[in-house]
């Protein structure tokens, strides 16, 4: 049985105070947040440079359809007790400290503590469009491996649940997600 | 655009006192929570009998797995203003007073105002697993009107998400899921 994954927002700054933020799948162990990025990654880049980094517990899918759709940027404001910034629109976050690095080729692991935790806005239940945003997140990030038929089989039965159950925010990431599948498709050679 | 819809766990208390848990996908519409049972309706009928409901904001699908399943009852703790229990698990949870009643044949609109509501544990992430969780729990629901081809269909699917992401709950939630679905197909016909 794998660890469980949660799907959060990781932010980061760089020496110069850049921001960067990426939707990124973590593992809790113990009292630590465990991250697992892939290289090249500029968060890794930023926690090896800083040592810190911000976890954001989010239910606004935008910045998960955004990140993979080329919409990087999205409003911060400081952290309370480190260098970096947490999301705007975070239900809660984490600041955190590097604890530990144990460096590997493709995936290294970086063993994060809680130095500081907020909540902002309750949790207001779950969605199940906001599940097929993160679905339809993931499937537009692998664009490139799948199948025509795939893609629009899956598009197609986590369309359903948007259409019964968005708010204006996930329409607005479900449109975003759907303009990538026809950009990705139109730029295919048309014997595909 | 429809309006969104938060899925959530409805607890009511009869006249008695005796608990009824429900999971119900809820709207908000300004300050109000809006419940639509079908009818017929344990919740509907405790909340005309007692004027009062708890609405619980979980994230252990077990209980909505559990209550497609014929596991009904689950560990609450009273309600703080009004008559009523809440879930153990809730992250949160909104104790709530009948405002309107708009009695319709099929699904009654009951508009509620919230009396107290409190938050218990922090939200740490979306879940893939819970999601996949939630959707069998619907699947689960309407088993009788679907094919087999599109059941394994779609618990394929959701078996995804499960193996990749899921905690120890969702695994048990999933579990009493196919156990479900192995049930209903042994009483089908041979034929089909």
């Amino acid at each position: 049985m794998n660890e469980p994954i949660y799907e959060t927002v990781v932010t980061t700054v760089n020496a110069a105070g850049t921001v960067h933020v990426a939707p990124m799948g973590v593992r809790y162990r113990g009292e630590h947040v465990v991250l697992m990025p892939f290289k090249p990654s500029t968060t890794l880049d930023n926690i090896v440079a800083t040592r810190h980094a911000v976890l954001n517990l989010i239910t606004d899918t935008r910045v998960f359809a955004g990140c993979v759709t080329g919409r990087k940027q999205w409003p911060t404001r400081p952290a309370e007790r480190i260098a970096g910034v947490r999301l705007d629109n975070a239900l809660g976050h984490v600041e955190l400290a590097l604890h530990e690095h144990a460096d590997e080729a493709q995936r290294p692991v970086l063993t994060m503590a809680r130095v500081h935790e907020a909540t902002h806005a309750p949790f207001i239940g779950m969605n199940r469009a906001q599940a097929a945003v993160v679905e339809g997140a993931v499937l537009v990030s692998r664009l490139h491996m799948l199948s025509a038929d795939k893609i629009d089989g899956e598009m197609a039965y986590l369309q359903i649940a948007i259409d019964k159950t968005a708010s204006a925010a996930e329409h607005e990431a479900w449109g975003w997600l759907r303009e990538a599948v026809a950009a990705h498709r139109a730029r295919l050679p048309p014997s595909r």
